[in-house]
């Protein structure tokens, strides 16, 4: 039976130790989107095309984020990522903004949680940006796309 | 036609000008949830009867969000929070654990990014503390619930 | 004769005691530029024509930095800025991008080093991002422009 | 019979709400110290005498850390500390460095944590500077001298 | 005659090279008390044995200091932990809770630091979290217990 | 033609993917000067005769803005840096006060970006500290002074 990795055996919270874990080249891919109104959209794109600065506005809050997951997140191991990328793309549906994220690192342990934090202090950007003008926007579909690791190149 | 608040004449992405706005007793409720297996709820169940340090350990990670949401969201003010308060719940869906923040100050500005923050950095907890046993988590539902603002008493 | 404020009488280094000065509308100017070659202005530029981002992460990274001077300076006093704008503008010469940055807060000492921290890593972003192609960039004339202090208004 | 007020109800880790709480003009004063060697306080002072510098960044250490408060221990409140000063003594019984941290601010909650702060941080810092040469240090003592809290002079 | 490390030949603070030193496993044990009443401590336990949270807030305080030593301690090298956990015991004399803390990082330098900040850390939270119903709390006996290294395993 | 490093094919900011670089030992310096008034620089001399609190603290506040540059540089990478020193003197010409900031690390990324942190904070330190006394400094000339890499020694 799977156990809660963070828990230890007397039921505190611990961080867990990677000390001895292989360092390896790891990725991880999260995404999510937040809700907004058509009218919302328009605002955004418009000055997107003229400036492009409330997406670039959230781009960059996000890849700040995911540098100091660790100061945010209170069991996550410090890392020195070496990369974080993200994209934010409005669909055809157009009742949303889709922002995905791609955290790399070499290290012992996984960049998930640099990668979904990402995503979610986009999202809270974009929110902070646009509330002027949409009271009903919702952050969702917070979740990991993928997670690799392979061997440091020789 | 609204505008947005945050992008100036130019275009540029700013910080809204608050210098002479009353000071007010502000409040926000800020809701949203992490979707997962009824199997992950009940070893977060378990625990949190025995210990219950999943759920505080994610309160505890909401709270400490709010205090620096001027450090992780671009352009809010830096603001003296005097309450913030998280709940989470597993409601009879079993399906989810659902979280609510409150946040209040005295100042110019509202609170609701910093509810906000603490429901996303609450959540992003959870699925930190749950994301070996659990692949499939979803953070979904984050919105605002309510803002509210009055006079201080005199 | 003039003493050094931070400097008390044994010579140590203090914290300048504000606890009875009157909360004031207070708001400093500060101004610097990053002087680069022609070739990387036009870079630069380029971009800002179309997507305008060397400067927006500037702007972004100055205005996130006045929030958080009191971390970086030792003896500056925590505030709760309530404004900061800042202005990036390749003067006719095109051999620097200038910048001044404005900061407002209602309190009880001054915003000047707000401002001059603003302006100081405006630059020193422009300078990360455009390293690769110029490595002959300087940071100069780095100053406080003007510093003005009214009453609240009642 | 007295409750714990940092503990909700439920037994939920908690801030406590201080937004109807009034401003005063607050003050706390906390001390500790750090026994080392008679040895490796002669090396403290010599330096002392011609540069004082390991006292001075201690010192400093403890401002800084008074002013982050809130961002080292869970549940303080954010405060824009308005003073703060330490004194390092090396007391005639030559065992020891003795802290003494003075914090004031204006506002709804007191400042004994960011006096208690400046001390432990000090003294952690003073352990860093001197344990190449002393591993039987200890820091020991840090506790409240005294609280005191007065009405803003109209 | 021994000197101290982070003093250089001018007498200036300065954080010691260790561009080449070896990575190595390294590990630090530190710990230290809180002196309080025994009835603070019932409350404590009594709250403990239901839901555990003070010791929970301080032990998770402590592993968050952990991780941003650097960020505290002015001479300290930025290190990415890779384990820390405390142990947090009210003994049988019932006149403390006393506090153990192991911090573990493959690094060129040791973590004594990290474990001695999450001490001092998690003393000054229960410090936080039991000063409304104990005014004569005294953090004590703050030390390093254990250091030790060994070679990363091929 | 180069291109701007910083700057995707979509003309976003973005953070340089260092994931596949080398770890080399890389080592920046950087420099710059704060003119200030011959009657500041008296001041300070004195004090830093008898004390030297006032170009101690400034060479403080480099090294730790050094070690947290990604935290303030939003597209740098976090560095666990190894060494940071910083030395300040007064020139014959005694009309300012001239920064050096030497930075270590073993990275796939080099350190110019904390060299020239170092400098800017140190400079703003000098700045904020003087400020009282001095109305016309002025922070010029801060630039990269040397870049180099080499093998970590087998």
């Amino acid at each position: 039976m799977p156990s809660l990795s963070h828990v230890d055996t007397h039921g505190e919270a611990r961080m867990v130790d990677v000390s001895s874990k292989p360092l390896l080249l790891r990725e991880a891919v999260a995404s999510g989107h937040v809700l907004m109104s058509p009218a919302t959209l328009d605002l955004v794109e418009s000055n997107q095309i003229s400036k492009g600065n409330v997406l670039a506005t959230a781009r960059l809050a996000g890849i700040i984020a995911a540098k100091k997951t660790s100061d945010i997140i209170p069991l996550c191991h410090p890392l020195n990522l070496t990369h974080c990328d993200l994209d934010l793309v409005i669909p055809p549906s157009r009742d949303r903004i889709h922002i995905t994220a791609t955290a790399r690192v070499t290290a012992g342990t996984g960049v998930e949680m640099e990668a979904l934090t990402a995503v979610a202090v986009a999202a809270l950007t974009l929110y902070d940006m646009c509330k002027a003008v949409d009271k009903s926007m919702v952050i969702s579909g917070v979740h990991l796309a993928s997670k690799t690791k392979k061997p440091i190149p020789a």
